[in-house]
C-alpha cells in the first residue's frame, strides 16, 4: 500500500496531541500535590526569552489546525489564544483533535503537490505540501510539544518519554529516561 | 509526484543534523567567549533524571542511522557512544549525515509496508516501515533534538528556532521567539 500523506501524518499527530493531553493530567496533579498555582506552570519557561508553556501548547496546536486546513485547502479556523488555566489548553487540544478528525483521507491525499502558501514574519513562504509538512510543520510541531514536555520536566513534573510518544501502534514503550 | 519515504523523511532529518551542527558551532563560540569549560555545556541537562546533552546528540543520530539502516535491511552501524567534546559530537552528526547520503531513494521507496522489529528496552517491537517512521523515529528524532535546543538555551546559548529549523526550502525562515 503506497505511503499517502494522511497515513504519514495524521495518526502521528493525533496521537502526540493527545499524549500532551494526558500529559497535562499529570501536571495538574503536580500542581494538586506540590500546592503549585497552575497559572505558574503555564507562565513557566525555559529562558526569559523563550515562550511559556502556555504559547508552546497554543503553537502546537496551530501547526496541527494550519497543516489539516492547508493539505485539504480550506480555510484555517481561527483561535483566540486566549487560555489562561490548564482546562482551557486541554479544551484547545481537544478541539484541535476534534477538528483533524472531520477530515478524510480522501482530502489529504495527493496534496504533495498542492502549492502551501503562508505568511511568517511577514514573509510569504511557498512550498508544496510535501515540503510544508514534512519540513516546516513536523519539525516545528515536534519542536513545541518537545519544548512543553522539557518544562514540565525542568519545573519538577513526573514525566518519561513514554508519555511523549504515547502507545506506539497498539504497543506501549517500556519507561525510559529521557 | 507521489509521495515516497525517501522524499518523506532524508531531506528533513538530513536539514536538521545540519541546524544541529551549526548549532554546536555557536555553542562553542558561546563557551570562548564565556569562559566556560564545553564539558559542563556538553554534561549540561534540564532535570537530574534527565539526559545530559551529549546522550540527546547521541539519540538524534542514532534515531536517523536506525531509520535509514532498517527502512534499507541493512545492518545498523555501530557508535562507540564516548564522545566528549564538541569536536567529537560534531564528528558524530558528520559521520551520520554522510551515512545517509550513501542511501539512494530506491533502497529507501517501498519501505513504507517493510516488516522493522527492533528491541526496546528488552521489548521486540514490530511495526511497518510507515509507523516506525512516522510513529517513532520521527517523534524521537525531534524530540531529543528539540531538548539539545532546550538544554542549550536554558544554559544561556543565543539561539533561536530558525537555528533549530534550518533554511526551508531555501527559504530561510525570519528570526522568530522560540
Amino acid at each position: 500500500m503506497a505511503l499517502t500523506m494522511f497515513d504519514a501524518v495524521f495518526p502521528s499527530v493525533l496521537r502526540t496531541l493527545g499524549s500532551l493531553d494526558a500529559i497535562l493530567d499529570k501536571a495538574t496533579a503536580f500542581c494538586e500535590a506540590r500546592k503549585i498555582e497552575p497559572t505558574v506552570l503555564l507562565q513557566y519557561r525555559l529562558a526569559p526569552d523563550m515562550f511559556a508553556l502556555t504559547r508552546q501548547f497554543q503553537i502546537v496546536t496551530d501547526q496541527a489546525k494550519g497543516m489539516a486546513s492547508r493539505l485539504a485547502g480550506v480555510d484555517v479556523p481561527a483561535y483566540a489564544d486566549t487560555e489562561s488555566t490548564i482546562p482551557e489548553v486541554k479544551a484547545r487540544i481537544a478541539k484541535t483533535r476534534d477538528y483533524l478528525k472531520t477530515f478524510s483521507a480522501s482530502q489529504i491525499d495527493g496534496s504533495e503537490d498542492r502549492k502551501i502558501s503562508l505568511k511568517l514574519g511577514g514573509n510569504e513562504m511557498t512550498f508544496t505540501g510535501r515540503d510544508y509538512v514534512f519540513g516546516f510543520v513536523l519539525p516545528n510541531f515536534y519542536f513545541h510539544a518537545a519544548t512543553a514536555y522539557d518544562i514540565l520536566r525542568h519545573a519538577g513534573v513526573e514525566l518519561s518519554k513514554r508519555d511523549f510518544l504515547g502507545a506506539v501502534d497498539g504497543f506501549t514503550p517500556p519507561q525510559a529516561r529521557s
